[in-house]
This record gives C-alpha cells, structure tokens and sequence, in this order.
C-alpha cells in the first residue's frame, strides 16, 4: 500500500473481461474499480489490486465480465402477450388479438407486463433498453425500482386513440414524463410515433418538435417491410425514408426501428445523415418482414443498434438471442459467410444500442462509463471450451449463462436472485393476466 | 388402494405435460408411470396416483415435463472446435482450421469433446442423438456411461484417409461397434458417408449395402448448399438427389442431412420415396448454405427432423436454439408468418428426429415410449405468463430452463449436476484442449 493508493466503492474482478473499449480489449484475470456507479480504471487484476483500496470486493472467479447488453426497440409490456398468438398473418394477428386485448390493458396490467420484462431483461445481461407503449409513466417506475435503466417511449399512432384525444393531450404526457422523472439516473424519454402510416405527416412534425424542445431523440418504426413500403407509396407516393427526409426528419436525432425494405441509395442516405438503424432479427423473422440488410449498413458506416422488439413477435426479450440471429441471418442476407461477424454483432448490441438510444457512457467498459455489467458462466458446458470469448458470447451462450447484472454500480440479479423484483408476487399475478387475456379474447 | 392398483418404478408429476402423442395432447397436473425404463401411462396426476402404486416419486412442482429432444444430426466431438474460427468462408475455414486440427485428434481429444457433448445436450435437453466423425467408438463409451443415448456414424469421405486405408477398414470398424454396443440399450450405429462430392458412387452403393446387411440407417450430407449442386454437376452432371436417385438410394432407410438446395419435384420425390430429411438452420446460416424449404417439405409429406450439427458451425449443441430457428427462418423461407408453426418445430425436434434416427418409442410420451424426458421451469421469467405451452418451449425457451434430464427412466441431469460426468475433471481437460488445438493451428 502507498500513498498513491485510491479508495473506490468497488472492486470487481473476473477471468475475462470484455471492455468493448476502442481497441475491443480482453482482458485475462482483470479487474474493474467502481465508485459512484461509474467504473473508475479498468485492468489487470494483479495490478489494480496495487493501485485501488476498495470499499467492497466482488470476486467472481473464472466468470467473464462485459458491458450490460443494451435493448435499443423494445415494447416491455408486451411481455403480457408472450404467446398469445403465434404463426398468423400479420393482420389477422393484430386485429383478432393483439388490439382487442391492448385496448382493454389498465395501467395495473401494464405495471405487471413492465415487472416481468424487466425481471427477464435483468436476467438475460440487458441493463438499459429503449421501450415503446401506453402508461409508460408505469414502467419508468418499475424500472427504477427493479434497477434497470430504461428510455420511455409514450406511444401514439393517431387521434383519438383509446390512450390520447388530441395530440396536445399526448404531447403533455409526455412532457409530464421528462418532469416526473428529471431527476432519476435510471429513466429518460423519446418520443415515439408509431409508423409514417399510422401517423399523419403534420404530427410526424410535431412530434419532431417537440423531441427537439426537450432535447430527447425521436423514434420510429420504419421501413419495416415491402407490405409497409407499399402502403407508403400509396398514401403519398414516396417511399418511407423519402417521406421522412421530405419531413425533414432523418438526422442523429433520429432512431429508426427495423429498416428491413430499404434500398442501396437510401442505406448511403442513412450514413449521410447519420440516422440511427435497430436492427430486429427476430421480431423481423416471425412476423415474414424479411432480413435487413446489416452487413450492407455496416459497409457504409451507419450505426446499427440491435432489439427484441416486443416479446409477441419475439417471443424473448433476451439480447443474447437476437445477437446470435443477427450474425447467422446477416450471412444468409448477404450471401456472405464472413458477413456480420460475432463482434458486429456484439458491437451492435453494446456500443451500438447506446447510441441509438442515445445514453452516453453504456455499452462499454472503459473509464468515465457507467458501472453497467454482467457476468457470464464460463463454467456452462456451452461455453467451453474458451477458445474466443466473442464467439463465445455470440454465438454460444444463450444469455441464461448470465450469472449477474450490476447497473450503477449496484447488482439488480444474482444466481437467480433480483434486488428490486419479488417473483413470487410476480407470479401469482401472472395467472390473473393469463384468465383476463382469455376472457378478452373469448 | 384397490386390487386393481399395479406397482411400478416411478412416478413423475408435473404441472404441464407435453405429450406430443398422436393428437397433440398437453396435460395440466399430470403425471407419468414409469417401469423399467418405459412408459407405461401418462394421464392426470390424480387419476394416475388411484392407479399405480410407485417405488419412487419425482414431483416436479410447476414444471413442464415433454419428451426429451432428439438432435437428428451432429458431430459431437467437434464441440473442441467451438470458436475456433468463425466467420470465414467455408474453404478457408475448413483448409486453415477444421482439417488441420481433425487430422491429428486422438482418441484421448475425442473422449473430451464427446464428454463435453454430452453434457452440453443433457443439460439442453436432448435425450439422443445421431452422430458422424472419426473413433466413434469412443463416443459410444461416454454417451452410455453419461447415459445419453447415440446412433455413432463413423465418418469417412475418401480412402486412404488419416482414418482408414481402405474401404474394407472402414466397414470392419462399423462392424466393430455394432458387435461391441450389441447389448446396449443406449448405442446403435449408422453407416454415413460424408457427402456425394467426397465418396465415390461405387462406395457409396457399397455403404448402403453394408447399412442393409446390419440393418441399420444410412446417412449422408446431401444439397447442403447450390455450391454442392455445382459440383456434383461438374463431377456427374446431376444434381445431388439425382445421383442418390441413380444409385437406388433414396428409400425409407436413408437419412439425408441438410437438403437446403432442393427443387419442388425434388421434394415430391423425397416424398415418394419416404427419405428422411434432417434440417439444420444454424449450421445453414452460419455456412451461408442457404435456407432449406421446410414448409414446402411438410406440405409434401416428408419427414422433417432436426438437428443442430457440429459445434463448429453453429456454435451450440442446443436443440431449443435450432427448434427456435426453424420456426423463425421458415417463415422468411417461406415468405408467409404462417409457416413452420411451433408445433411443427416441435415435432420436427422430437417425432420427426426419432423417425430420422431410426430409433422406434423416442420423441413422444405414450405408453410403450421410453421414459426419456426433460423438465422445464416454468417460473423462468421468459416462461411467463403461460398463455400456450407450444408457443413457450419453441419460441420463448432457451434450452437452459431445462431442470431435469431423464434417459430411460434415470436422471442424468438435475438442476447443475450430471450423474454420470465429473464436470470439474472435464474443466481442466478442457485447459488443454484448448493449449493443444492452440499449438496445432499456430
Ligand atoms: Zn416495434
Ligand atoms: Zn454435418
């Protein structure tokens, strides 16, 4: 111990560390000091242990330490719909199930559909996501109290809706929002409108504004597949992106949701205008909206974020599961084995995501960035053996080998444990939702 | 306790039972009786409890007992390779990694990788498995002490190969293994050639006849992707499936891996001639090989197992992953959400497999099955709520919310721990692998 010792709040230390720094490091036997939730230094162990006096240890052995996964399209409380209705064209799913129950969900059932997201979240190595949908006032709380960081996304696709009358009454909504949680380390906004053909051109406007008034980003489903280009071109002649860009609307402010049907000239329009893309494999594959061309976006240096897309057309909110799908489906897209390599993929899902939801300091671990993390079993016989942790983290691990997830410096799970989550509650509530789904639907 | 009661060994409750007997039935609160390794009822828990009188009780509480997977296609000790070289094309990587490394593997190194198969399977849910690769014979020992069940192909592509010098060696080794598991309710054998590109005609005529007078199954990689059609082509002037045909292949005895580049009359001929066809979709996106026309090979009629290949290539042993992947890629394949419906992934994963095995009694649970089956926890945050059962175990599982393994009424694996392998002894074997895999590729 010398004087040039520093205390920090906490140590933790693991046989491999992902940093997702600049260099993409990986660290063997590393360590990562923490204090105020942020990560302070990042290194060796051996030698952190000469440079930091921690407060508290964690020691998590052979375990492998990366980034908190971050979920850049999410609808959290859908996780209530989880298998609802499965295998149906797109229509008939959403007009015979999905809307009828949705019209009907109270704000106790969104807070139920928000607490088992974010239970499965945390238990998948997710530790921040960006979400869409009604009552999101309820899922900022749950999220706050769960521990996960969360970006809320009062959704509109017209008026009268049975959420918003006018426009107006959305618009202060969502600035009650901002108000309610000004304060809170673990909630922020976007503004959301639905689709270009769900939501006149004047609200897209709008909408814009305000994001830009209360300086939050703007998201949108867009160009999600040939059936919506389709309508697009019907209603105003253009294409999706032409639209927006005619609107004035494509640029970093902005965060598009899938980006399956979009032509070469419209991806060098993305990258020009720096637009942000989410990629959803799996959301994009269940409901036969095609494959987004990744590799392709990536070529021409528009950052790619990744998402679950809600949990009914998933059925997962387990970013593991999405980052596997988009290196093997990014492949067969691009003709190309050596497309979309596993630390794209991952890239996508950490540094990627932040951006597109626009949260500085996640999705990496490097010093000044947030102590958002997780810990994986190595010790699973489907991650052995360890020839490279990001193949082994792309395309081996499941996301159930996540052992723990610390947010700001705090562990939200652990080895079947959640500090902010009681699932026995969760549970019982979980048959209630499952009689009230059936009696809707009936 | 009446007269009529009769004893048997076992009795497994739980709070779902998938049964994937003929009409799909799933039991809420039911039970299985078990004796002597086979089913001998399956029914609601409190019926079944006024009927049998058990020598041992396995309740599972809420959990969801199914038939135990059946991995239809793969090369288990292949899973030393997992990661170490992704994302190339398939020349490279086979010329620059897989060959190199295969060529000098010892039977000592392929006791390891099929241990670690093993373990990875059981602790995924899969109850059996058909295999293709080098010291078969050594897999057949670890599968029946980890209590797994196994059809060993002893691989061969070309003699002399740094296996066999001739052909005659080869067929004398399969004798072997048939001869040495005679007596083993957990080895069978298969003859399997590699594929039509690296096998001459003669020799695989020869293969055949050799499956024949053992009377055991015959398999082959066959229109893995256009590439092999090319060269079958080039090398014949057929395609793939017209060579079988030529040669008197296609019957109900043979099994053909992959058939991703298949046309329409193609499949109306597997069809009339009751082929088996294995899917495997990882393994087919991670190659770019392509996607295999699924939907349109059950609207023919073809039986449709799956599998998930080595490890190499996909990188998981994990049914659940590659039951998930079906249903999702067959949707995009088929360009209809319609398509590949949970319940056919499912049943591609347990009947359809089975069938593809030869292996009579696996892949349902019915009385006069074997009493291989896994058990779900259904209080695994992805599981909730439980709206459809079907929908939860191909879509939302991971595979890792498998709790309990069972082969032939034995518990092989429950909740982190294998019965019959020593995984601690497995980790430091691994360290080695992992240095001697390092040295031979440097
Ligand atoms: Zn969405
Ligand atoms: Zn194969």
């Amino acid at each position: 111990m010398t004087d040039r010792m520093q205390t920090c709040d906490c140590m933790v230390r693991a046989g491999l560390v992902i940093t997702q720094d600049d260099s993409r490091t990986v660290i063997a036997d590393g360590a990562v000091a923490v204090d105020q939730g942020i990560i302070i230094s990042v290194g060796k162990a051996h030698e952190m242990k000469e440079k930091f006096i921690p407060r508290s240890d964690i020691d998590l052995g052979k375990k492998m330490l990366m980034p908190g996964l971050v979920n850049a399209h999410c609808h959290a409380p859908m996780s209530l719909l989880r298998g609802v209705a499965d295998d149906l064209p797109l229509m008939q799913w959403l007009e015979k199930y999905i809307w009828p129950i949705e019209s009907g969900l109270t704000r106790e059932m969104v807070a139920i559909g928000a607490e088992l997201a974010c239970a499965e979240m945390m238990r998948t190595g997710t530790t921040a996501f960006m979400d869409g949908y009604f009552h999101e006032d309820v899922l900022g709380e749950v999220a706050e109290s769960a521990g996960l960081r969360v970006v809320l996304g009062e959704g509109f696709f017209a008026f009268p809706s049975p959420f918003f009358a006018t426009a107006e009454d959305c618009w202060q909504t969502i600035e009650s929002h901002e108000r309610r949680f000004s304060q809170s380390p673990f909630v922020r906004n976007v503004v959301t409108p639905h689709a270009i053909y769900t939501v006149s051109p004047e609200l897209l406007s709008e909408s814009y504004e305000l994001a830009c008034k209360l300086d939050i980003p703007w998201q949108i489903h867009c160009a999600e597949s040939p059936a919506e280009t389709a309508q697009c071109i019907e209603l105003y002649g253009m294409r999706p992106l032409a639209i927006l860009e005619s609107l004035g609307l494509l640029n970093d402010r902005v965060t598009l949701a899938h980006c399956v049907d979009v032509l070469p000239e419209e991806i060098e329009l993305l990258s020009e205008r720096c637009v942000n893309v989410v990629h959803n494999p799996a959301s994009n594959h269940k409901l036969d909206s095609g494959i987004a061309p990744v590799q392709a976006m990536l070529d021409a240096g528009v950052n790619v974020g990744l998402g679950t897309d809600g949990a009914a057309s998933n059925n997962q909110l387990n970013m593991f599961a999405d980052m596997r799908m988009a290196a093997l489906v990014g492949k067969v897209q691009a003709h190309d084995a050596a497309a979309v390599k596993a630390q794209n993929a991952l890239d996508m899902a950490t540094r990627g995501s932040a951006q597109c939801i626009h949260w500085e300091g996640l999705g990496m671990l490097v010093p000044g960035a947030s102590a958002d993390m997780i810990a994986l079993d190595t010790e699973s016989p489907n991650l052995m053996p360890m020839h490279n942790p990001i193949s082994q983290t792309v395309y081996a691990a499941s996301g159930h080998e996540v052992a723990m997830t610390m947010v700001a410096g705090h562990v939200v799970y652990r080895d079947g444990e959640y500090s902010g989550i009681d699932m026995a509650s969760l549970q019982v509530r979980m048959n209630e939702v499952v009689k009230w789904v059936r009696e809707r639907i009936s």
